[in-house]
């Protein structure tokens, strides 16, 4: 099997291609807000949400151009997620992935409608794909609203705003992650058993994607509470210490760095015997792993 | 046939009471996102895009039920873009409808987060219409996504921006106008005819919806300008001459009050004809003439 990184990479480049022709500036119209688009989401990026879709979709008897569609949507709103974390309301950033960001080009105006479009076109991408069926069309565009929404995605931004300098407990803390990061990646997990037409959420295998998916996000926020102790900043491309500058709580709060590994491990496991049963489960398994052992 | 306004006050209230129960929050969840939701969704108005749609549906054989999950969809989608549209970045409003507006109340960073909760909840609103078929569903959500997104909408709003305190020609305001408000009305006059089944874009009806809310979109467009100009402060409840003020383009940057009322009765006229030829149609007949004869 190819090297997970290669993988990641080609897929990567696919749905940049993709989101290129979608995000297009349709004729006579004015190119502002598909400009911003375009600069924030194709800008690269592993794009672990995409992959994620295509690998269940694969998983579970599904094709590559039934997911596609569905693996661009949910790129879009993490990137526009990405758009309005960056906002000087929010966390302030002036760069991302190098790059300075959305609204240090665009303007804060810009970087609020360039996102908002973000998010129709990920919906009309989702509804229009016409390679599934009608309903798993429908249950794509559920799963992107509940899943991004009040209780998932905007919820956790939320919650990690007001947990600012704020003592939070440990089931705060795992809420957060769940809702803020955790709830997209299971989204994905989810979508690509939709372009599988696996539309039952009550299926066996539907369960097991999310389970996987829920191990995966929460070993992954713990490795970054990790790295941010013990990350080489020119590998990171960021610099470490960041969170104890701020005061923030996170995973380490609570345990040793050798606790939080172990935690990690545990999760990874975890989540990669909720798939292994599956035969062309073994990309997954790697993933989880790369995820787990990665240094930036 | 009850006055229009109290068929609109009712009908808005009918929203309220739908909106409030989408929008209460859920169980164990942080009240911040859905307190400023609830804030600016429940703020009243008269929730003529509402109307609209129910109109449309009960002219072509559906029932409210079947229209109110799409009225309460289109309402959110509407009043996250006021949000939006007030904050400092944009428009810079302290205040909406008299009360302050959401980011003076819940900050800049709240009003982004639940101005995005609420386009999901839309979506999700939306594509959860059981009352409707699945065609029903996933053409409301193309309707909604496409006429709120770049070339609808949003486009609309940038072009508003990047226009101010600039000269723009006639067909530059048109085309701005037909998309920052017209493309909602569009969608509410579609939404409608989709909560009657009627949801193939080359029927006739369809067609005549769209033009009907095509006219009197750009009607009511023309009664604003002029009623900056000749309508009273204190039943407007804003300031008039505030385009002269702001030296922006309008309607009356190229045509006497006269030479305008006499525009917007046309269009009024066009969009009435589009629509006389059904039965039930007087509701749709006077809400146009109550539009174009309003003083606030």
């Amino acid at each position: 099997m190819a090297n997970i990184e290669q993988l990641l990479g080609e897929n990567s480049a696919r749905v940049s291609l993709e989101l290129e022709k979608y995000l297009k500036t349709p004729e006579k119209e004015v190119d502002g807000v598909y400009d911003a688009m375009r600069y924030s989401a194709l800008s690269g990026g592993k794009r672990i949400r995409p992959f994620l879709v295509r690998s269940f979709a694969e998983l579970f008897g599904g094709t590559e151009e039934k997911a596609i569609a569905y693996e661009c949507a949910i790129e879009l709103i993490h990137v526009s997620s990405l758009i309005y974390d960056d906002m000087p309301c929010m966390d302030n950033d002036d760069y991302r992935r190098g790059k300075l960001t959305n609204h240090k080009v665009y303007g804060e105006a810009l970087a609020v409608l360039s996102g908002d479009a973000m998010n129709m076109k990920a919906f009309e991408i989702a509804a229009s794909n016409d390679k599934t069926s009608v309903e798993s069309r429908l249950r794509a565009v559920l799963l992107l609203s509940g899943l991004a929404g009040g209780v998932g995605m905007i919820g956790g931004q939320h919650i990690d705003i007001i947990s600012e300098n704020k003592k939070v407990d440990f089931d705060s803390l795992l809420n957060m992650h769940s809702k803020k990061t955790g709830a997209l990646i299971r989204a994905s997990a989810l979508l690509g058993c939709c372009a599988a037409e696996l539309n039952d959420p009550s299926d066996e295998r539907v369960k097991n994607a999310e389970k996987y998916a829920s191990g995966i996000g929460l070993a992954f926020q713990i490795k970054d509470d990790i790295l941010d102790v013990e990350g080489d900043e020119k590998i990171l491309g960021k610099a470490v210490h960041a969170d104890e500058k701020l005061d923030k709580t996170t995973f380490l709060s609570f345990m040793s760095i050798d606790e939080a590994k172990e935690y990690a491990k545990r999760e990874t496991e975890k989540a990669i015997d909720c798939i292994k049963q599956y035969n062309g489960s073994e990309v997954l398994t790697e993933l989880a792993c790369w995820l787990l052992n990665r240094n930036k």
